[in-house]
């Protein structure tokens, strides 16, 4: 018997509860039985974003709401800053270039954290940015930009809108939406919110809604002032994924009522950081010492080891699924998930797991012995 | 106890073993044991559209599909002709001017079909119109266009594309992509497919591939051509909505190998046909007599019977929902679902609700007629 393990940093794991919920007859979403869900989906996700601002809920993954961050918010023409220490961080840049935005970009090392001074250089050198976009965590390379910094950077000079994406920051630690003044904040489903892929979230500041109000780049299916008015009524302009926001009622509760928000972050935190200290203790590398995010752990393949064959082997062999390293890390890294439906137990586990397919695959370690420290420091 | 029942012409109910489908731990998109679910579900919906072309999946509702079918096969200043005799057919004009696409348009009565001759007219007042949109299967008045006319029409001169939303005609009724030489099909997962809302499929000829390398409109989340390049190595280019695949999985099996194509078309079209028999026998008159959709039924409240009234009473007091009329038509007409997961015995208490809810808000009938009719109808 081989039971299967999914330790992704996204898709993540859905509780059981959260399955159930979504396994319900389904609800027309027109229907007077649907709205109270949908009311609660929507007054849960500003209390995750911590915003008093609305939260619009989309039918598509995170990238869709990405497209409507650009496509709402700006022109083509317009000039935009934005900060590139990865896959999403590139992804901002290429959804400009589709809307003919103009772009600066701050290349950062991937595995490293932008520094705040170099966004204010870039807007000091071109006063005409109209708006910043950057990734909170930046899920390819397991790196936490500074986001608060860069907000009072942002925020220094000019009318400038900030954009970041939340994917897997949203619920998986501190980013108040409204205390830092962020304008758009942009999250998914299947991270924090323990769901399936399919939902995407958008927060919207009165900035980011007066943006919106002079934006000429072509929208219609993430028009989001149409969003915006449909809102208040418990609807949306399409028709939504009604069985996945029956799962976001239960995750919702699950998040704010029984586990708390700090909490989860706490756990999140601390699951995140005896990872690191366990793979440290075997030899290995971080991708990203100085600048972690808990949201997942980038974990350099140790010399000696194949990279493929070990996540095959942790796959097939093991049971467990981790993430490769994208684009030109592939082979090169493998990413351990902690944001999400993951406890204690579910991590040691893991680095359990870790430890044997390293060692089968030709790594030189004394055998439990990341286990045995992860066992020590999360007794505490 | 009231138990409740879904009519509304999507979301359909979605039969318990396809929630159970969706119920099961989570896949990760990337990995190998989702790789099988994908490839039957891109190769059952070649099989529900009829094409050897391949069909997209899109996290996004219907809408957004259509949105895609516009911004990846025209560009800003392009001439389009859009077929408008309803709520759906008037989105395609709205899709259209949003990304600067110049539109003429054929106003046709709600309730009717348009008059294929009035395309070809159309077509030859204006031959640089490089894209018709038509619906083949209007789900806001229940009228059925005549989309083998229309294709024969357009074929006949000149290199344009015909892009059909067949939201609730896909897998409802006998729409051959291929034979018909139709360049775009889009459909949604909440129809025929029993299944909840979330995931777009859109068929795409060779001509509309062809289209995809001219269009200049601005796309990124809704890129096609990237998902063409992703769909054959069973990948999107976003994550996609993993759960509601796993559903697809199911339901085109139910679809496809146990209940057959033919079959569902069959059921449908007689579930369609008994209930509108069974409305006029009791006085009611039908908004599209002449063009029925097997998909949806649109009845007229009588006179003498309060439209919100009557639906509050089938609602509330019966158990049943079903579909408002839609902007003109709000509260003046009912629907009634043919599509997806119902049966006789489904059609023939739907029949019966509205009996006893027309008869307890004013209409003067003899209760149980209409009722006794379909029992008869349906026994052959």
């Amino acid at each position: 018997m081989l039971k299967r393990r999914l330790f992704t940093p996204g898709p993540v794991p859905v509780p059981s509860r959260v399955r159930q919920a979504m396994a319900q007859p389904i609800l027309n979403h027109r229907a007077a039985d649907f709205l109270p869900v949908f009311e609660r989906c929507r007054k849960g996700l500003q209390r995750v974003f911590q915003t008093e601002s609305p939260v619009v809920i989309l039918a598509a993954s995170a990238t869709g709401a990405m497209d409507s961050a650009v496509s709402n918010m700006l022109s083509p023409g317009d000039h935009a800053l934005v900060v590139r220490g990865g896959k999403f961080g590139e992804r901002w840049g290429e959804i400009c270039a589709s809307y003919g935005v103009r772009t600066t970009c701050i290349d950062v090392e991937w595995g490293r954290a932008v520094d705040p001074a170099a966004v204010e250089r870039a807007l000091e050198t071109a006063p005409d940015i109209r708006a910043v976009y950057v990734t909170a965590s930046e899920t390819s390379t397991g790196v936490r930009h500074p986001v608060r910094e860069i907000a009072e950077v942002v925020r220094r000079g000019g009318d400038r809108l900030l954009a970041v994406d939340a994917v897997t920051a949203a619920g998986v630690y501190d980013l108040p939406m409204d205390r830092w003044e962020l304008d758009v904040v942009v999250s998914g489903s299947q991270k924090a919110f323990m769901l399936p892929p399919g939902l995407a979230f958008i927060g919207l500041s009165e900035r980011a809604q007066r943006f919106m109000g002079t934006a000429t780049c072509s929208r219609f299916y993430f028009d989001l002032g149409a969003e915006l008015k449909a809102l208040p009524k418990d609807q949306t302009s399409w028709t939504p994924a009604v069985g996945l926001l029956m799962g976001l009622d239960e995750s919702l509760k699950i998040i704010l009522e029984e586990q708390g928000l700090e909490e989860t972050w706490a756990r999140t935190e601390e699951l995140a950081r005896v990872t690191r200290e366990a793979m440290c203790a075997i030899g290995l590398e971080l991708l990203a010492p100085d600048a972690p995010s808990p949201a997942t752990t980038a974990v350099r393949v140790p010399d000696g080891v194949e990279g493929p064959a070990f996540r095959k082997y942790l796959r097939d062999e093991l049971g467990y699924t981790l993430a490769d390293g994208q684009d030109s890390l592939k082979g090169k890294v493998f990413r351990i998930a902690h944001l999400g439906y993951f406890d204690r137990f579910d991590t040691i586990a893991a680095i359990a797991a870790i430890e044997m397919a390293l060692i089968a695959n030709g790594h030189d370690a004394p055998p439990g012995e990341a286990t045995r420290l992860a066992v020590e420091l999360l007794s505490k």
